[in-house]
């Protein structure tokens, strides 16, 4: 499945409904990263609906995300000893298209940036999200998110 | 024309109003700067209004903003084999006040960087854009753009 | 007193009232930056209640802000000629979590960054804050902010 934002102008929601549903994506985002920056592995799978899937850069298909959890935090881990500091995220450029259905399909960009530095923040990679969000019991859930890196396309 | 957002409190929105507002202001500018950044540059030119004056950091007085465009994808292309990446922007700090006629004023940060960059994604400057948004047809165009760049200011 | 966002989840708001509370925190930081960065001191203090406390990264407990004011002023003209440039902040991953009182508490990132640096923008720190925001006289005033940097924590 690919979300084309571009491609597609989504369902016409009314001001109010577009901008409730913007801001709940907002703060969706930032919470989503700080529980993945600070390796809260639990709440952040429930982000991600049961069965959502995930196709990160260098995958050439999607995989289940929720198991895709456990190897991310290894090798984030490896990855932080490597690069000699925490990885942090920071998220932007949100894009929200509702669609007819009650989804969003979302385009937004995450800085990966090493923290602390000798000298200061470090600029890792840009990355692209573009998510399908669905609500169950009053929480939007990720079921299938891509994710391109900037200098890979 | 300055639109000087410190010296103005602007109309006075109701809560609901204003957040509707800010939300597609939001949306605009990450879904405009992705335009730009991808030199998508008819679906560009439409989020200008037909008329529309844009006044860059170096020029002494404003141009149009349509006409400018194919002159920037132009130097851009120049830019870009000379700085050796891509150029993206990444917008924020976003401040939004609704006018009585129904235009908004608006104040946000572009940072320019580039990408890929040997080590990473790597910052040109950053910029502060002062637009004029005007809604036509359902849709918001920027009648005026007044960009300064931080450090020549 | 702390502030802990991933404790608590808030009084859950109507979806259009979180949406208006959302979109004001956001035009809030970006003005509330804005003043900072241009010294902008009076206006800067009318942001803090009368009584407002803050708790710097350095220090062990909170102080009186509007106290505080003065000082950052000074030490941040100190800081700039030792840094040889403009400090700026870039304000983002705001969560924003509405009270059952009225009040907001929230959470965002503040880079502080160079500009100009001899080689573009250059980032210094990023910054969290946990602020709690109370409105009086339809403006929204910090009462508590404390702010932990990457870094130190």
């Amino acid at each position: 499945m690919t979300v084309d934002l571009a491609g597609t102008a989504g369902h016409t929601a009314p001001a109010g409904e577009f901008a409730a549903l913007y801001a709940q994506a907002q703060r969706f985002y930032a919470h989503q990263m700080r529980l993945l920056d600070t390796h809260d592995t639990g709440r952040w799978a429930d982000t991600f609906a049961e069965n959502a899937l995930l196709h990160p850069p260098l995958l050439p298909a999607p995989v289940r995300a929720r198991a895709f959890l456990a190897g991310y935090v290894r090798r984030g881990a490896a990855h932080r000893r490597l690069a000699g500091g925490r990885l942090d995220h920071w998220v932007g450029m949100l894009d929200v298209r509702p669609q007819a259905d009650g989804s969003l399909h979302t385009r937004c960009s995450a800085l990966a940036y090493l923290t602390p530095a000798p000298e200061g923040p470090r600029a890792l990679h840009v990355y692209v999200m573009q998510d399908v969000l669905v609500r169950s019991q009053g929480e939007w859930r990720i079921t299938h998110r891509r994710i391109t890196r900037d200098d890979l396309a």
